[in-house]
């Protein structure tokens, strides 16, 4: 995948204004604009035509009025963990790298949020809350930023429970594409005052404003918490315990299947001797004999449909022993083509139709001869391929883009989503109008015209 | 409250064609007219010049593009339940009964979610789920249709468990001001497709689009609930153990407050022996162990709290009879004046704020003549104040007006916002520059003339 990079070079005045104003903290040079020009994915790099490291939301106003003045685009960059080449620079343009706004800003504990600059990740967060008896729970695997996180509307383990930063995000401050200055939504648990500027800048991939700081919501630690590991003799096996658990109401936690391959990878990896089946991971949240009522019931149901080696934790260790496979699942997935890049995908379907489609997508896979891993956040009716391609081998590349295609219309055609949580990017532009048809995207052309005429900020993504 | 109602009669032409469309549908009657022009609230009433009963999502377009090419407003009306003025035709044009649109579509049990057209109540969907095993939690009170309890961002009594509209909505279709219809959203339970149009809609108080059809979230009836009622020697005391059950993270599915006034009027309207003392009304929902455990919990912390009378329910009829004096709050406040009318107003604030929100609103209701009743969502930081005024005495509107501001000015003080769950309408636009800051209501506006560049839509809404 190759981006047209043909743009003209930054205007002079602009290049001087920016050293003016960030001295060291504005770079031209060859390694900054690599380092921020390419993702985790297959994606071709696409470098910025310059990076600079804003420390505050005064300076990202500051540098986005700049750009905008030159029209010169601008795409924010958090901690470079996503996946579908959201953060490159496909029509030049200066990378506003936000990691540097790092600070935890306020902590109010006795009303479950707490305020941060975006450049927060979420272990952070979480570090910081020790003590506090609070949590964040949105964990999308990667230690992704926050700001970035609410960019592409992530999710991840526990979202079957918490939500995902859609229902987690409570107020923003953004930059908008003139570099003006707003605050969106407010500390309130809720309110019907007027339009949803907080949900609709979360999920927009920085294409209608830059996050410089957001207000989050917190959890109580639960009392209590288990975790299990259970193995089934098939994926539909494994599958339908999940359809089931959330049919019944089960407030799992976490409920993550993992298939055979990846399994393999898992023992590999780690030199773990799991049981190389279709397996699921399970965390529940709650009090004492909330916990364990949840747990029986989950393993009565799995024993039902076949489940097998259910193994149990409570102490803190031993749970994150358990889960420790499951946390290695991606990077162990990367080790079984070395060399090879990942091509990631994601689906979610209604939970209804997760059997079918994990079924059929099982068939497409054995059609295919790369390596291609199927794991995921189930319980939502989300699944991942982590499809393993030499990005120079042209046959690598069709079949990925096949399965991409495949699983992609399997789940529109069940009334699901291109993508769960991953996000649009470059990479699933192509998929939008199918999705939401030309009427709805025509509705998104309009907003973003509405917010950012000239096409500035993050250009090329989302839309097609 | 008057509204400026010289609008031009509607062009020959448009009423041609709508009575061609329409027939008897189309009615330019008085009597249709007024009903049309009115609310639950002291804003004066300002008729539509005529009313059209759709009974399609394609007469909605038909209506919208036939408005639409003679630049004549659109008022969207569902059941009439609002109370900030929304369905108040202050521009003239047409009122847009979409009562007859009350279909229940689709109920896909297994995927714990409904598509209704946009007339059908919150009654009616819970009609047709008995015997599914599901049921649809938000409740504000009056039976209002989902179109527009989507429209107003409504929630109610459950929220504090099951979320507002905007937590429940999945999809959408939706009639744009030039009359396309779109959809939004799906029946994935999460996505990271593209922009959120499903959020913008929801709360936008028919100004951006018009909801014809929607996909609500249900979920199923708790294997047990119990219902609990408590009085207080003081609301501090009341609130401090609605507090403290929040920020403890116990699940509870309903927590409100009455004031003393708000049970004297119950008493009176109910014939009860009610103690006439700030009370606190609970329910539980979970596995029979859960409720229990929730309920003990609630009970010792509110004993410590100088709680009494505790009186407790779990079989249906019983939980029904005690939680009829909060379903007759309304109604039995309305008769504190006779021949008034009601001015209703709500904030929410969060909740390490509450009680000193609510006990500084004591105070001022203490300095003025007109009755003035307090109940509310206290889980959420939400509560209400209904106010009693004879709308043509200027005295006690000015009384009202002084309490509003004052409850608001307050509330947006606390970093909370001018309305929990009832909308801005023609009521609040006053306070949405001092909420959300002349930036952020600048982007709204933006949002309103990409969508509906004609002011077409619920003209003179939200927007100041």
């Amino acid at each position: 995948m190759t981006h047209d990079t043909l743009v003209p070079p930054l205007p002079e005045a602009l290049v001087a204004a920016l050293r003016e104003h960030f001295g060291q903290r504005f770079s031209q040079g060859e390694s900054k604009r690599l380092q921020h020009g390419r993702d985790e994915s297959v994606h071709a790099p696409a470098p910025p035509q310059g990076v600079v490291f804003a420390e505050s939301t005064e300076e990202v106003a500051t540098t986005v009025r700049l750009c905008h003045a030159h029209k010169v685009p601008v795409i924010p960059y958090g901690a470079g963990s996503s996946v579908e080449g959201h953060l490159l620079a496909v029509r030049g343009g200066i990378s506003l790298d936000l990691s540097g706004m790092n600070g935890v800003l306020a902590i109010h504990a006795e009303d479950l949020d707490a305020t941060v600059q975006t450049g927060v990740t979420r272990k952070q967060l979480n570090d910081a809350l020790k003590g506090s008896g609070l949590f964040f729970p949105i964990d999308p695997g990667a230690d992704a930023s926050l700001g970035g996180m609410a960019a592409t509307r992530a999710s991840g383990t526990n979202a079957v429970r918490y939500g995902t930063m859609r229902d987690n995000v409570m107020a923003m401050t953004v930059v908008l594409a003139d570099g003006r200055i707003i605050r969106t939504g407010g500390r309130a648990k809720k309110s019907s005052a007027g339009y949803d500027l907080t949900r609709l800048f979360v999920g927009s991939e920085g294409t209608l404003g830059i996050v410089t700081e957001l207000t989050v919501r917190l959890y109580p630690v639960p009392e209590a918490m288990s975790a299990a590991v259970c193995a089934f003799p098939s994926i539909d096996a494994a599958v339908n315990t999940v359809i089931q658990t959330i049919q019944m109401g089960i407030p799992v936690a976490r409920i993550e299947l993992l298939d055979a391959l990846t399994l393999t990878a898992i023992n590999r990896f780690s030199k773990t001797t799991l049981p190389e089946r279709p397996t699921l991971f399970f965390e529940f949240h709650g009090s004492e004999t909330s916990v364990a009522e949840q747990a029986e019931f989950v393993q009565q149901l799995a024993g039902e449909l076949g489940g097998e080696n259910f193994e149990w934790a409570t102490r803190p260790e031993d749970r994150t022993r358990l889960w420790q496979a499951r946390h290695d699942a991606y990077f162990a997935c990367l080790q079984m083509k070395p060399g090879g890049r990942a091509f990631p995908t994601d689906v979610c379907v209604p939970i209804s139709r997760l059997a079918e489609c994990i079924h059929a997508t099982n068939e497409d896979l054995a059609q295919v001869s790369i390596p291609i891993m199927l794991f995921g956040h189930v319980g939502d009716g989300n699944f991942h391929l982590v499809v393993l391609v030499d990005p120079d081998n042209a046959k690598d590349m069709q079949e990925a883009e096949w399965i991409n295609e495949r699983v992609v219309e399997r789940a529109l055609a069940m009334e699901g989503t291109c993508t769960g949580e991953h996000g649009i990017g470059l990479g699933k532009k192509k998929f939008m109008v199918r999705e939401h048809g030309e009427g709805a995207v025509d509705v998104m052309r309009a907003l973003k015209r509405a917010l950012d005429p000239d096409d500035l900020l993050n250009p090329g993504k989302i839309l097609p």
